[in-house]
């Protein structure tokens, strides 16, 4: 048997992929302005110029360098300017400290990206068949990374644009429209039992949904869809912001500390209620999904309800046969939206929309191993204060996510696109 | 039936383990100097007469405000300095100030506990049977309480003590010796199933050690003894300390913004190394278990040996049949000691000695309800970025452990007596 | 001509003079309970328990261990935990932490004070009339050093005492009675000119006295009393503290930062404004002298009288020939009072009740040399971002001051007696 | 008489020098890229684009609004983004996050400028001689405000650069030659006695530098150059840096917390010394003037040398008479140079170069009064912690200077073209 129609199959499907990613990247910068690149408006947020030269740098470290005999990279320093946190590729830039560099300038950082594009189909046009399938998974775990970085690029402009008093929209998309007679909450009511958790498949997944094992699971009810702003909005009034019964005490100690009285984005101004968006400034809409709090806030709220937050297996064992559809980057809103009325009787908005806060801490599957060499740096370092998210958002792509697929989040960060779905026990 | 002999029993006792276990707590201070009494030496030390008066406070609060009518508190001002976190019965001094406070003195301070313990040993005289039993759960709270204090009054005054240059000792205790030809470690297996995990049961236990429930366990190994110093200073002297790889990002981060490069009571002076002890600075035992650092430092230490820390489920299902002996407050040593040569080939040092890192973040049981009223903010508020720690330590009373207790501190905490057991998958 | 009588009276009279102010320095500490001694309630302020050791260490360091050949320390470390900031006599415990200490306890801290004393003595009485004489100076100084403890102890305590709910008073003494129909404030004029400024003589000055020199000065009026707690009311009651334009920018930052309204000791609670002072908390007397407030308060309340602070220069020009006469700290009323009715009609309060806020910054006088060796540390090396104020305040000794004195803090400092006397141009 | 050609001349006198100088403004931008125009590197630095459009808010606030009855602004929010600290025209945008601001563009910006340049020029056209004279004040304050903005941008995009480690220029400019067998330092002497200091006169002087009045000056001798960085460089070899016996208390501290070892922007590399400069990184020039130091650096070593900093007094009696020449902006060098041989044995280098630190705090000078209205918090409210320094620098305009001029600064700033000039007492 012959399988080199299947290796051309392969190269020519990851030049495809990769070219359609990469290109997507840079449509998602053409609403901005150069000025827009440089900000960094905390040390969280990286300025766009960055990702951009970050997922350049990915490729051109993990698989130029060490593949590519003749690769000669633009700058030496750029191996400094633009790893993340790779230590064993060598030190860093500080982090908080990318939005003090101009240069190289958004056009250099451009011409770096399309130096490394042309680098990587020349590789890949002179690679044999064993060579190519050798580089696939991680090839493919920079394109994985390259889409995360999508998701950042608009969560962190986001972030930027807010600090501006002039309220700068990235795209102007009409909001979604208020839904007459919004149903209650609906429950779907699980059985639990002795379950496989965890990916396994010869797809691509992270290393840390792996490996798949069996995880024990009591009977639980999910709530049909994201909470609502208009939900939220009855916690805020109900003095929820003021009960130190409700809050962890981590939560109650922070919210008093940063004066939080109401989501990140939420402003209230001659009393009403604006939220900022990717369109602007605009009134909130009080039957879309509340989004852009931190764990603490969505635990405080759960609590307020009389529920809880899922655990990360309990909303994965939901999860695993559900279509992934939904509210993602390809809608071109990116904003969560109201489920449609329809669907909302059964479990909605599972994916896309808002990136759910489970209870769960960030910890390691029994038997999990982090992937050898310096891409072993990709996740398990980070497996210690975080918290699980689960489903993708508004700004992820598609086929970017899985119902393994985990997300994490320090418990008081609130500039992603977070979300809340109830649970109780039965 | 009559059960008055029970109740009369019950009152006995009660009152009986009341008078040792606050007797105990003055015990404690004898060895000290009313101007140790005063100072904090960080946010999360408190002075010795903050312990001493926050312990009164507690059956004040809990016990006697409302049960006992004719209640008169020597200073109404006392529930707000020396409530610690209870938010339902009113505000709190800030903690990290409690060093600037002077007043009321020591003596005052014990003039208080004994006047409550006056108004509860008259409370209980003239109680009925009934109201003695309804009270028993929180008199007994109120007792293990007492016990989580005595052992902070000491691990807070040997932090005192460190930043003295003078280096006080609290007791003069004579050194546990080295042993020679001290064991390799050796391991013990077990095989895991799905077991049942948590506290049920009619004697004490704090709410977040229930409800008890299955859980699926694989099968592991764990350590047989502690980690000792020398075996932490190979750690070190292999550069544990300067190989990121070893370490969680968190972790990483920490301890170069810190400077660490060893635990937190460790000296390097003229060539050798000293530890700094109640007993004061003394030469580094080689065969005592390595204490008083962080959950970074102690799963960087278990990737080094290529193991990793025992889940809080392994560490109690390896616990649950064994006797709670050990190297307890009782013991007068205060400081860890190498586990006897004799028994080191099974498992040994499970309770007592130091408290164990597990890797099992600090979260609520499938179905954790906590307690009502005010001492509901005993435990669960604390569930998040906190991680657990098993089996007591060298200034525990033996009495007041289990084997499904759980103790829990953020990761970077260092000034309890906490130490390694290693595990590894089978 | 034989001058061994004079020896003989320069001996018994700085023998004397020693013994005097050693004792008061013990005095002052009679109204404290031991933990009063320990406790440091923010950098700026020591514990009276360093204060009585630092103020031996003094005489240990400067006079004992260069000149008395046997002497012996009783512990080695003193010279780092009591030694403030003189670098050329070796290292120093860090100052924000002299809180954190509790040994040498009081006790110790008393029987350093006596063993020096004792050693003192025994050096005075085996020196010959000579190295008397060289001695003195530097004798003089330690003295002059002590003195100048004794008020920061109290200041010190105050601070302390404040941090404290339940408002202890250090002694109970009676306020201070308001006056009825107390004056306005009236005005001297001086003329100004080519005057001499500075000390000459050969009785003590501190080093940043000298030298003496020509300044210009030219015509101005004095505030002819201090300013009141009434007319500081009267600023706060038109919005002074919410007047940008009255204030120096870093004071309107400072200020809004610290969210400061009023004076530091100031409490408004149920409609009525409160006073901390050295015996507790007290009604805010209207005709008291204002106290506690910082460099831009003062200047803050000048500008909003359309006056101006005085220069030193100007002060010392109108103080040069008045008695030292006025409320010290041997008055026992540790708080400053109303001038007598009699008296504001000429300058009056110019020594004691408050230092006075000048509008100088504190830098060397022309031709100013720090003395030689270690105590050429304790002033020149302060003058930089200081301001100077004049007169002694409500806790200074008045054998302590001099019209030529500079005292010197940095303008946001509150915690000693600090007030304002007015002045404008003619 | 017909006083109208003169107001002919007035106007297109001004209108000609408004031109010149905003042009100039923009001049300095055209080796930046759109970027650069984007970052604020430390709070005291403002972003390129910040300083264009404040110097244009400039005119719009103090001249447009209040004169030119039809005159629109291009944005209504333009007031409080680019407003620095005039508290009397309303609310300022956070100084420290000017940088986290990308709109307005840059080009926004410049057609910011335009716009107001437009609008002056049709003001101007307008106004009849009696209107034009009674703006001509601010309106020239407005062109010596644009001034020291121009000199703020260099040395702000100074700082930015060196924030990269690709170590960007600003322009290429060919470093200063060495000098072969350079002079030692040579004095100059003055008699000093009772002399007039401050500006008067009809020509433009900021307000801080009246009024013009007496003040005694006692002999002292004035260096003929400035310090040089070969000599700079013998004081740290010497170990400057490590005796806390040369150093202010307060600079002692900085460089010990900052870890100071040298001039802001020297960095030692494979045993050579460079400086980071506006032509980028250059080996250090050992015959150029030191500069980027703080005061407490230039304090430190003239005690080194055994001499001081002269005051502003004596910088001013010795600068009196000189005319205003050297290394300004025109030169377009933009470092200091060199002293000419031939004239560095009379007192050169007065103007130009290096803004000299003089031992003078900034206060008012006697009978100072701020002007009324906004433009009154120009420079009064700043008269508290900071040291005045005299005679522009590198990247000065020449038509900027007087030998009044007072400039000013904390004593830990380096970012601006400080340097040292010595003082003796004769």
């Amino acid at each position: 048997m012959n399988n080199s129609g299947e290796i051309q199959d392969l190269r020519a499907q990851l030049i495809e992929k990769y070219t359609a990613i990469r290109r997507f990247t840079e449509q998602l910068c053409e609403p901005l302005e150069k000025e827009d690149f440089v900000v960094q408006s905390m040390p969280d947020v990286s300025p766009t110029r960055w990702h951009l030269a970050h997922t350049a740098w990915f490729f051109e470290t993990f698989i130029l360098k060490p593949k590519l005999t003749d690769y000669e990279t633009p700058n030496e320093l750029y191996n400094y300017l633009f790893n993340s946190y790779y230590n064993a590729v060598g030190e860093q830039f500080t982090r908080a400290e990318r939005g003090h560099l101009s240069r190289p300038t958004v056009d250099e950082v451009f011409a770096y990206r399309h130096h490394v594009d042309h680098e990587i189909i020349r590789l890949f046009e002179t690679l044999d068949e064993h060579k190519i399938s050798e580089l696939e998974s991680i090839f493919v775990l920079g394109l994985h990374h390259e889409q995360q970085h999508q998701e950042l690029m608009l969560t962190d402009i986001k972030h930027v644009f807010f600090q501006n008093p002039i309220y700068p929209a990235y795209v102007e998309v009409e909001s979604a429209k208020s839904i007459d007679n919004y149903q209650e909450l609906s429950w779907t009511s699980f059985d639990g039992g002795q379950v496989q958790h965890g990916f396994s498949g010869s797809e691509f997944s992270f290393d840390n949904e792996t490996p798949r094992h069996d995880v024990l699971i009591q009977p639980f009810e999910l709530g049909n869809r994201l909470v609502t702003n208009r939900e939220y909005l009855s916690f805020i009034k109900d003095g929820g912001y003021n009960q130190p019964a409700l809050w962890l005490s981590d939560g109650w100690a922070l919210i008093n500390k940063e004066g939080w009285i109401a989501p990140l984005y939420w402003l209230h101004e001659e009393n009403q209620w604006f939220e900022f968006t990717l369109s602007g400034l605009v009134p909130l809409n009080l039957d879309s999904p509340v989004t852009h709090l931190s764990y603490y806030e969505a635990d405080a709220y759960a609590n307020w309800c009389g529920a809880r937050l899922p655990s990360e297996h309990e909303w994965e064992y939901a999860a695993q046969n559900l279509r992934i559809d939904g509210n993602f980057v390809q809608t071109q809103r990116y904003h969560p939206a109201p489920a449609e009325p329809a669907t909302v009787s059964q479990l909605s908005q599972m994916f896309g929309d808002v990136w759910e806060w489970t209870r769960s801490p960030y910890t390691p599957y029994p038997g999990f191993k982090s992937a050898s060499g310096a891409v072993g740096e990709y996740n398990g370092k980070f497996m210690s204060s975080q918290i699980v998210l689960r489903g993708g958002s508004c700004v992820s792509s598609s086929d970017h996510l899985r119902s393994t697929y985990r997300n994490f989040f320090y418990p008081h960060s609130r500039w992603q696109f977070m979300g809340i779905r109830l649970a109780r026990d039965v």
